[in-house]
């Protein structure tokens, strides 16, 4: 079987598209059922989950389509992020809490269910592939993964990290471009190291490993799907293309600034969770990138620190203070459902493959 | 005439590949002369050539080929650079220049020939395109170009520079990926917001203009090349991958280290030239960046001073202290001729599309 093929004859799926995990609300039920239903793989980033929520989250989809899904979780962390006194954060975070009539920012009690009990649910969701982003899975985990005949995807930004990923055992990487939306998925370098364009990162990957490669990072419709296959990927993974469809859960102003924004409009910033993520430049992000002095937390407790001011913001409509994650191809967003996204993807595909078909200028010698 | 052929009918070209302009000794007549010969594009980069220096390079072309082809200027500076006392740049140089032996450095006389007299030449050269980067051209040069019957070419990083320049009445426009080596083009924004990635960047512009677009950045082999006309583009513009071509000007050290290079091993730096650049990491990079205060001065000042710093290291093939201008497809580059890249492109171009049209997994339904 092709590398080509093994995606999508062994997830039985139509178009070699997989919708990007999304986590912090944009991939609902409704969401990851109606691309699955439509012939493309839905998938549940629930990094921020509990194992309650993933149970329900999987059983809701399961009641939507009998096609399958995937689980996305974030890699364990490895390293012990440096403690640093956080009263600089807090006070100044305390300005921002205010605006929103809130209470005074405090450092909280958890920053969320560790991976093990996440992975432990996430087993018993009975999705049929899982990924994972920021590093490679302890070897227990792949084991436990695939065990369960779950289909394993890594995260790459560089051939290193990709390399690192197949001896690691994953059935699959996913290259993600200097131009996605989100957060970098950089585990093996400094994350400047690892923004590399997927013009460039994707045939160099390729080259280097032999599992199948899907393209991930500024692909937002058939032309782009097609620019991934002729660089040699197998599938591709968009994000930002499937937060404007009417079942993503994410706020309307939120879908709104995506609809606004110009390619020129985001930038990779810390300020959101503590790790490098591209989003649509707003207040929040300008405020704390130009600080003199760096009091951003690590990831995750930056994050954790962030949230009730985004769980706010997203109830008041104030776009200002979300994390608008989103990549570089944003005028290429519409709203529209996923399924006619899907058909609207599959139909450029064609085309575009007819144009360079009948493109009569390229590798044929007139002269 | 529909855009994909404006380039290679009005230019006569077999291939629709330009070879960048590659000022600062890559591009020699032999290089240009062989890519024209192959049925590409060759273009004379001439931004830091004199009037007699243009005139001469487009003679020695014109005895090795009759076909077509192109040169390129930097758009004239259109604000004064604020002034700096310089005394702390020279005093941070001072040890480089002292290690290569070099006398003391000093503030030049001149920083180059004007744009006007540059601009006079190049319309005397029988060059059938011009194409320019840094900015839109008067309108007079403009004129001057088109009454000459040249193809002008602007230079653009996001879709509102590439309005600005069809304005201005460009015949097509380059697109400069974020992977793209060398000096960045932005004239229109901050260098940071004009870092969009080839694949997210291609199709928005394309979208926004009616001009025929020439994709740039990143672009290595005939998976770039089909990818980009994927994309959309009509042509593609290719610098790195000439760069170890056996003609390329270049010292051998310079080729070493692009063809020993990993994607995750060029980065932006000021260091040079004092405008954003795109080069493999170096010593004089990493020190010059690692600074606690900036003592970069403006270009072209800064790229004044430091040139005999780099035609000394040339001279001793001492890459640490050379510009290592190169794009993020580094792993891509090989030795050869110029004849045999470009037959190679043509090749892997058929190959590819072949691929794509023999992939059964995509725009077609089997679910």
């Amino acid at each position: 079987m092709s590398v080509a093929t093994v995606l999508t004859q062994g997830l039985k799926l139509a178009h070699a598209i997989i919708q990007a995990p999304l986590a912090g609300g944009g991939d609902t039920p409704d969401l990851v059922a109606a691309v699955s239903n439509a012939g493309a793989l839905g998938f549940i980033g629930a990094a921020y989950s509990t194992p309650k929520q993933i149970i329900a989250t999987a059983s809701a989809i399961r009641g939507r389509t009998s096609r399958p899904f995937g689980i996305n979780l974030f890699a364990p962390l490895t390293a012990r992020f440096a403690w640093r006194d956080p009263t600089p954060t807090l006070a100044r975070l305390a300005p921002f809490f205010a605006e929103l009539d809130l209470p005074a920012p405090s450092v909280p009690q958890s920053t969320g269910a560790s991976f093990d009990v996440q992975l432990a649910a996430a087993l018993e969701t009975g999705a049929s592939a899982f990924s994972f982003t920021f590093g490679v899975l302890p070897t227990s985990a792949v084991h436990a993964i695939k065990a369960r005949g779950m289909f394993l995807i890594g995260t790459a930004t560089t051939v290193e990290e990709a390399q690192a990923l197949e001896k690691s055992g994953v059935d699959a990487i996913v290259t993600q471009g200097s131009e996605a939306g989100g957060h970098r998925g950089s585990f093996a370098c400094e994350f400047a190291s690892g923004m590399v364009g997927s013009i460039s990162l994707v045939p160099q990957v390729v080259d280097a490993v032999e599992v199948p490669v899907i393209a991930s990072g500024g692909i937002m419709d058939g032309r782009g799907i097609v620019a991934a296959l002729a660089l040699g990927a197998s599938a591709v993974q968009m994000g930002t293309a499937f937060l404007t469809c009417h079942e993503a859960g994410i706020p309307d102003a939120y879908k709104q600034a995506i609809l606004a924004a110009h390619e020129d409009q985001t930038r990779i910033t810390r300020a959101f969770s503590g790790r490098p993520a591209r989003g649509i430049v707003n207040r929040f992000m300008t405020e704390i990138d130009s600080d003199e002095h760096d009091v951003i937390l690590s990831f995750p407790l930056q994050n954790a620190l962030t949230r009730p001011l985004r769980t706010a913001a997203a109830k008041q409509g104030r776009a200002e203070f979300l994390s608008l994650w989103a990549g570089q191809g944003v005028r290429l967003a519409r709203r529209q459902s996923a399924e006619e996204l899907i058909a609207r993807l599959a139909k450029e595909i064609d085309q575009t493959i007819a144009v360079l078909q009948n493109t009569e200028v390229i590798g044929k010698e007139h002269s």
